[in-house]
């Protein structure tokens, strides 16, 4: 019935993931004096007696966002709370909570969410968090993971994507292109399987990378380690998608532009030689990875000195006036304008 | 790979979709002091600088919680945000925020979206609430919505399912049954539509349970008159499942029994009309009916007064000692055992 009403149809994928919430959601106002920041940011942020609490959500999806032909459910869990806590610490808060709604098809036995959920108490301990409620509903296909969290932080500590001001530094913290390129593997794994299934993969030279698909970690460190060397970042954000697209989401909301350097984006030697292997650009998959959960943020020049013998923190680029555009300035000094080329959830699918 | 592992397998229908959650979660610990409750009730309760949070979310998948070929996406929208709040409300909070992340396959286009988004609005709107954060992203098939919301309370004012003290009264707001009826009907039209398109149906006789299905309401009401009343339920629960399985809960979480009389459930004529057309017995889909989110509490003697002349609500039985049992006292006044048969999620799919 829905296909017949209305002749006048836009495809979805025409508006990208964030051009269509910034659609939908254009006319929704903000009413509640508790709602600080709404949509817009890794989080939103609440006042309830004075205590902010940042709120954020995400859903995994079989077949979209995970493959459990080479994800172990307990890596799934746990990676499903971390994506979520990412972007709590993306705030610069300290997660508290969380809720987790699952749909299963009951091609699922018990054993398999067992797994599951053995991987979201790891997380739920490693990251001391508390599981507080949730859903858990049959699905007609697959499997669907629906995560919110919850964090805190004092009013002052909050940090969001709007704060990054002209001459400011640009640093990622650890390194990048690993969690995709992981995924290059177990995809090309995925074939080899599915010709011999006797054959048993020696993944070990790949271990890191592999691991940073199956079994990332959030920054939790990184937001103890800012509050122990006083430095508050001006704008901050976690590369979930690849940090080209996470540099033009702060330099859109800060109004500004930026320059990125290709020689400065720290890449793991495992991600190099991989590349090789793959014979793929090693620049085009740092920026365009995505999957890393690491942070990207903004620091003003004075707070330098802080950070610099800091082995967590490579400064990647600086903020420039938003007129100068967004640049990734190349090993040969070339600028050649940033584009957000990362994942693209409503591009990707059939 | 999933399924060669572990030749012990369990079945998920086998533990019903309550039964999951307390299997799957057992091990959860609280670590958070400012996790006041986690799950167990209609919402988790947190405490950020002495102000009460209430927090709940819910998922809804086509095909299983609805069918587009007569829900339209408004309604759908609307209805997605008042399950959600009715949450909040059986808590005797107020209902401010809310996240909606939602996945969608290429089948459907924008317009379809924004009507759906329409009626979030438009729910946002009529109970006061912000919209603060989501997701959106593709699915392989059909359409999933995941809302959670956020509410406050001061911590007095809470109200959980484990109040309730034998000789409370149980006490039910509006009147039931009307959604599940409403949902019969609708089923019924859809076989007529498939047979001969070109029928035009009227619904007109069935107005208010079609409505009750389609687009039922939370009730903040409720929770407004009852600071009017100056009455503060002693268990609270909202009705989305049939009575019977939520009355079964505050006993369960209470530590108590019940009688729930059989003459004093509230149906609305169009129930009992619906039903007898349908031949199909009025009290069965009364308590077991579900999704008319409705409120059921349980109140001491002492406040009977204060609600006895108001419309609003209805006494239908009242709590005893748990060794007494918990009963349905038939019209014939036999006393049966109360049973939960309400809609269970993991067995009604395929």
């Amino acid at each position: 019935m829905l296909e017949d009403k209305n002749p006048k149809k836009t495809a979805l994928s025409k508006l990208g993931e964030f051009g269509l919430i910034d659609h939908l959601t254009q006319n929704f106002k903000i009413n509640q004096e508790s709602s600080i920041k709404g949509i817009g940011d890794d989080a939103a942020v609440l006042n309830f007696n004075n205590a902010q609490t940042v709120l954020t959500t995400d859903l995994l999806i079989e077949n979209v966002h995970f493959d459990l032909s080479y994800m172990p459910l307990k890596h799934l869990g746990y990676k499903a709370v971390v994506v979520n806590l990412s972007d709590v610490y993306a705030m610069n808060a300290k997660a508290t909570q969380i809720t987790v709604s699952i749909a299963v098809s009951n091609r699922f036995p018990l054993e398999a969410l067992e797994d599951l959920y053995e991987g979201i108490y790891t997380a739920c301990k490693h990251y001391n968090v508390d599981l507080v409620g949730g859903d858990t509903t049959s699905s007609t296909t697959g499997l669907l993971i629906s995560v919110t969290a919850l964090g805190i932080a004092e009013s002052d500590k909050i940090v969001y994507r709007n704060g990054a001001k002209p001459n400011d530094l640009l640093v990622l913290t650890g390194d990048i292109g690993g969690a995709f390129m992981g995924l290059q593997v177990l995809e090309r794994e995925k074939e080899v399987f599915k010709v011999n299934p006797n054959n048993q993969p020696d993944l070990s030279m790949y271990a890191y990378i592999v691991e940073r698909q199956l079994k990332p970690e959030a920054r939790k460190d990184i937001i103890d380690l800012l509050e122990q060397l006083q430095v508050k970042p001006t704008s901050m954000i976690d590369v979930s998608d690849g940090i080209s697209s996470e540099i033009l989401h702060i330099c859109k909301q800060s109004k500004v532009g930026c320059e990125l350097y290709e020689n400065k984006i720290p890449l793991d030697p495992q991600v190099i030689s991989t590349c090789e292997e793959f014979d793929i650009d090693s620049t085009t998959i740092a920026i365009n990875g995505g999957e890393d959960y690491e942070l990207l943020m903004t620091i003003s020049q004075d707070d330098y000195p802080k950070i610099k013998a800091n082995p967590n923190f490579t400064v990647i680029g600086y903020i420039t006036e938003e007129a100068k555009g967004k640049h990734l300035i190349t090993r040969a000094e070339t600028a050649i304008p940033l584009k957000a080329q990362g994942w693209n959830a409503l591009n990707d699918q059939e």
